[in-house]
């Protein structure tokens, strides 16, 4: 990102930056700047409610050459996202250059800009850029690239084009979750239509992208969820995005449910299970695996340790293996997230992958950065509960 | 196996076997039959020490065409035998047709021949038998053969000859331990000179092995083992086998454990944990390994889960599997367990792996079927007190 910021406001020592911001931001507002960016930043890990704070600094310049510059139409804010800010988790973000750096001689003061996934709109094209457009579409194919900004300057290899035809929610949405799901399925082991899934976490974004993926191919699905009050139309819900059958962790405890297993698959082996939750119930699941059955991990809600009888390992043939999509796009050429991008906008398009249920939390730009602070913090606290279901996707406006 | 057996004495019920099969052996020495075969049988699963018996049985008659007949020279007892007798083992042996079989016409009594592995001699060749003559020296590819036994009616695909110039200690022992051992150092992941494996239960008979074989192709090693009595002296002789570093499970626990294998593998990633622990010193020693690294479970021996942060998973990207050598074996050709057994006896050849420590229980012919039962009980109550140390090798004479 190229920002033009005085050296003067960002010579500030650390806690003194903040203070430093506001400064920025109220000297823009009397500068009567037609319109300006802002971003949500922190110079420090720690609770998101506490460190994070709205931004607004000046316009890009022109993009350099090989480069463009984009607008951020809708950012998801994703569990993962909290992590980050929180310092837990093992992606780590690079301090945004411009907004770093106070200019030559004085002390950097490292800043960055949160968010991960987000579908931005190409406001300019530098030179030497030829398959790139203004008004065209892209989503980040870098890690931790702050996308909970206005607008940011990138190179052409971390962003990938995405057409159009796609709303915007599936477009915003279509570089964490889906590839996640579509990955788990098909990378361990080869299945066939009619072949069995079993998961927990079913209700969970992944899940249910995975719910989705597998139907789309002939899978059937097992799907474990938590107990709750709307139980039923939960299920109702998971049905209708194609779980074969939903099941409560409660019903997996119980000594009959690996004979109804048995039932619904007749005999079949399960090869497939996914995992997010550990801890005992991801005992229960695994043991209902067949012979030489993989069992694919991507988080661990219960905060409990995956922990299997040995047993299971040598005398069934279990493999464990993780999943980060992150080290996926680490590993792969761009060739290969292309064409992963493109299968997922595929199955958008014919209807076979739904957008999650959202909601939009839309920072305007007559909206001061405290009060735009204020409501990112409210909506990460919300999301932290863990309790709210639909995914946040953060519409950021430019201010004036 | 062909037995020649009256039909009068088998045609018992269950309870009444052991009470005919004394018949059977006084039966026998009142008929002053020169020598005669004995083997290790139960009828149902228990407490070996409950339900072993030294069974005497006729001589074989000579071998149909296209098989041949063995005896038996040396037959480990190794712990997962206790387990099939227990009937807590996957690997389920057959009945033995000959002595489960009264004859026409009445009940079948299932009789199984205790052992798993073993050394034979071959001592007669059926018709169509080309490649084998008396006095090769042959090793069971079939699990479950029944080596407990003083001689045996066998198929050719069900042996492997090996060469009389290895020692009947190291060829008593060559189909379980070492090819456990060696494929665990190169199925799972490409290990070059210099590279790092780390392993729990050091000191046992697979570990044993690990660290030889380990040393013959340059790799290093960090053994763990209990701290005990005579630590010293099983580090020396570990350390004597190629073992790099010996350390207890205490010392593993210890916070500065991690630091000090970082200045042994100067920071290089350690990618093969191998393990027949679990439980909590797993987890520690799970937590040494590197980005890739791969846990391959062969045992259990803490009787705890194999527990581990998911995080290992997802973000390290650990992979965990298990080994069971019956399995390899069911899943290779007879020409790959040829090879296999060829570079084990390569190795030992060029004294790179030496025979395990052991000590030898000898039936004498001239024992009766009681007192020799009482001796194996013994013994294999010695060896389920885990404390024994040496491997037991059965060495039965044929009565007379």
């Amino acid at each position: 990102m190229n920002v033009a910021f005085t050296s003067r406001t960002l010579s500030l020592s650390r806690p003194q930056l903040f203070r430093g911001i506001r400064k920025v931001q109220s000297s823009f507002a009397t500068c009567s700047v037609l319109s300006a960016n802002r971003a949500v930043v922190y110079t420090s890990n720690g609770d998101p409610s506490q460190v994070l704070s709205a931004l607004t600094f000046s316009n890009l310049p022109p993009p350099p050459p090989n480069t463009v510059n984009v607008r951020f139409l809708l950012s998801p804010i994703n569990p993962a996202d909290i992590n980050v800010i929180e310092g837990v988790y093992p992606a780590k973000p690079n301090p945004n250059a411009s907004l770093s750096s106070s200019g030559k001689g004085s002390q950097d003061e490292p800043v960055f800009v949160a968010g991960n996934e987000g579908l931005a709109e190409v406001t300019n094209v530098g030179d030497g850029v030829t398959h790139l457009q203004p008004n065209d579409w892209v989503i980040m194919t870098r890690q931790q690239a702050g996308t909970w900004s206005t607008g940011m300057n990138v190179k052409p290899q971390d962003i990938l084009k995405v057409p159009r035809s796609l709303n915007d929610v599936e477009a915003a949405t279509i570089t964490v979750n889906p590839p996640t799901a579509y990955n788990m399925l098909h990378d361990f082991v080869q299945l066939n239509e009619g072949d069995w899934v079993i998961q927990n976490g079913a209700n969970g974004a992944v899940g249910q992208v995975v719910i989705q993926i597998a139907a789309a191919k002939g899978l059937k699905t097992i799907n474990l969820i938590r107990n709750r009050n709307d139980i039923a139309s939960l299920t109702e819900y998971l049905s209708n995005l194609g779980a074969t059958h939903v099941v409560t962790y409660d019903e997996l405890s119980d000594k009959s449910f690996r004979q109804r297993v048995k039932e619904w698959t007749g005999g079949k082996n399960i090869r497939l299970g996914l995992n997010c939750v550990s801890g005992k119930p991801t005992t229960l699941m695994t043991r209902l695996l067949g012979q030489n059955a993989h069992l694919v991990s991507y988080g661990a809600m219960s905060k409990e340790p995956l922990s299997l009888p040995t047993s299971l390992f040598i005398f069934k043939n279990l493999t464990c293996h993780g999943f980060w999509q992150s080290r996926w796009y680490d590993s792969k050429s761009s060739g290969e997230r292309e064409k992963l991008v493109e299968t997922l906008v595929g199955l958008m398009r014919a209807g076979k992958l739904k957008e999650p249920s959202h909601e939009i939390l839309t920072i305007q730009g007559s909206e001061g950065d405290e009060e735009a602070s204020q409501k990112i913090r409210h909506a990460i606290a919300t999301l932290a509960k863990g309790q709210h279901g639909k995914k946040i996707l953060l519409k950021m406006e430019e201010t004036f």
